[in-house]
């Protein structure tokens, strides 16, 4: 096996689960926060700046290596670990998410799904097993079925005929996967918001038996009440020995509320996303460093945090180097987003180690201001 | 003093000379290139990257800095060393070369220049009092003079009044600097393509006494043996015991071929606009990382260099990059041409140390294909 899960311990106080995935290329501490390196490059980063902002597991997206520099390029490299030059653990999504996110005028058949570049325009297809062929030139560690990922608000008869689709393109992703013990494929849980739906879609995979299950379809525009409540029903219902993935989320009260929910893993590009805004993810909320109040602050961006960028420089400094537009300004709030990340996943996993998580996540949102509705 | 030059060695077979700067932050051997920090910050780079690209010594720009943050700003900092957390030496330029080739609408009259602001529009003066004063704020090791930079070929009369005008503004900067112990001030040589103008100003300047003497003016338009010519004879009249500065060059041939000339300090925006352009500078010229040919390349960068980015990444990566739009290329592109040309001086000092540094720019010129009406 590629992968490995290992349930370390749940919490008495709020039934939190914290873990170890178990990787040839290291192990992942969970719940964990993937970054993500979508074109093989996590922003601004070199590997060992990745090594500092993560616990080891970061993210690829398929569609985007597919199309540049394509499957060809990877291969001839050895894969995206030695392309981009890290050597612990990688997960590749299946490209379906950009496929419907990202690419205009599609058509969705049973064989797959036909669309055009978001940026040539050339006309394109793609099937489950070509997701799959894909991602074994990717060579990431864990990698994912080719899914659906309809609008969260599709009305039930096109949910139910897209989760169905999913489901069989699933047992098809998993026949073309093989019995491959160097890559782990996880199954992907659809159905917007529908419990029925969803429910189906579970059962349906874990009949499938797969080494991981991820949720799809969730932080795509619904409330967070909406997510809230799908998060609580599902967790249910999930294996208990196997990691538990939502997928794109990555804000910081949706992470804390997540785990309370039982998820082990994460990812988002919101923290590089908020650092081209110039948004810093702080102790608290954000910081939005351009404003004029920061032009004579001599403080570190997040007094509470003690990475390189916390340590070394100024507010001041770092809002100049936004106001005058140095790339240096992006690196820095970069690194330090990613790295309040990690180290918020390790506040997390203590307070779960020690049977106090749900003290943690009352803290977490007064202190963030989190209104009680949304708790 | 804030510094010392202390000359160590002169070529036998050549003439060219090496040396050392010793400065409270830090010693300097000579021939050096500078990395220019206009803003505050080394394009992309973090100070301990910049250690690494440099000997200690880097450049900002007075110009930019006066702008945006401003003094109040800088001075709150502690100056630009603390602001931007780099603690070994630095050298601010006065401003003159900016209000010349950035700003528009000017009046030069004797007390100093009136000009538009080169994004705001907003109209500004700046004399060579005010010049000293911000570089006193900015506090560097080293200091330039307020000088006119006018254009490469603007006829002798106007040259004439130019720089005699340049000349009454070094005695003013002069002044303006005081006896101060922790700041050097260097003259500027103008006198454009007239050897009679240049060698009135550099008399002048050396009967003012100043620690170092920079020629400007210089690598603005005119051609390769124009300022060849200009550097042999001035290189004939300048003192032996202070350090020599040609502005604004960094091409490798023309660091190469000043060293020849008895230059010890260069600085250049080369290596990080060539970054941005995709350009390397590698042993034998250049290589444009954007073209097709290097798409499945896997050697690095430049085989013949040591630095991190050669050491780690292949060339089908870096293209990748920049294909895909990915910082991290301009990124490593900076760090790679920045190490490029400070392993290229280590090798001139070498060569110098060695007495072979003519064997070592005919090899030079050979290997980069220079030719030789150029040499």
């Amino acid at each position: 096996m590629s992968m490995e899960f290992e349930l370390q311990h749940i919490c008495t106080q709020s039934g939190a689960r914290c873990g170890v995935i178990h990787t040839k290329s290291g192990d992942v501490p969970t719940p964990v926060f993937m970054p993500v390196g979508t074109q093989a490059s996590v922003k601004t980063l070199s590997p060992d700046e990745i090594t500092q902002v993560s616990e080891n597991l970061i993210l690829a997206n398929t569609y985007h290596l597919w199309l540049q520099p394509g499957t060809d390029i990877i291969a001839l490299n050895g894969g995206v670990k030695p392309f981009m030059r890290w050597d612990k653990a990688l997960l590749t999504d299946s490209g379906g998410f950009q496929v419907f996110s990202l690419s205009h005028i599609r058509k969705i058949e049973e064989s797959g799904v036909t669309f055009r570049h978001h940026l040539s325009g050339a006309t394109l297809h793609l099937t489950p097993e070509d997701s799959i062929d894909i991602q074994h030139v990717l060579g990431a560690d864990i990698i994912m079925a080719f899914d659906e990922c309809p609008p969260f608000h599709s009305g039930y008869d096109y949910m139910k005929q897209s989760v169905e689709r999913t489901i069989r393109w699933a047992k098809r992703c998993q026949e073309a996967h093989g019995n491959s013990d160097s890559q782990s494929l996880f199954g992907i849980v659809q159905g917007g918001p529908f419990q029925e739906l969803r429910k189906m879609c579970l059962d349906e995979l874990i009949e499938m038996d797969f080494p991981g299950y991820a949720i799809g379809g969730l932080s795509v525009g619904e409330t967070k009440a909406e997510m809230d409540d799908m998060l609580a029903y599902l967790s249910g219902h999930m294996p208990q020995n196997k990691p538990r993935y939502l997928m794109g989320v990555g804000a910081p009260r949706d992470l804390v509320t997540g785990v309370l929910h039982g998820i082990d893993m994460f990812d988002c590009v919101l923290p590089s996303r908020n650092a081209r805004h110039g948004t810093a993810m702080v102790h608290g909320g954000k910081l939005v460093i351009k404003n004029k109040t920061y032009e004579a602050d001599l403080s570190p961006l997040d007094p509470h945090c003690d990475c390189f960028v916390c340590r070394q420089f100024t507010r001041s400094y770092i809002r100049h180097l936004f106001k005058s537009g140095e790339i240096l300004g992006l690196r820095l709030l970069t690194y330090h987003n990613l790295y309040y990340l990690k180290q918020l996943m390790k506040e997390v996993r203590q307070a779960i180690l020690s049977d106090r998580y749900s003290d943690f996540v009352q803290d977490f949102y007064a202190a963030n201001e989190i209104e009680a509705s949304l708790q």
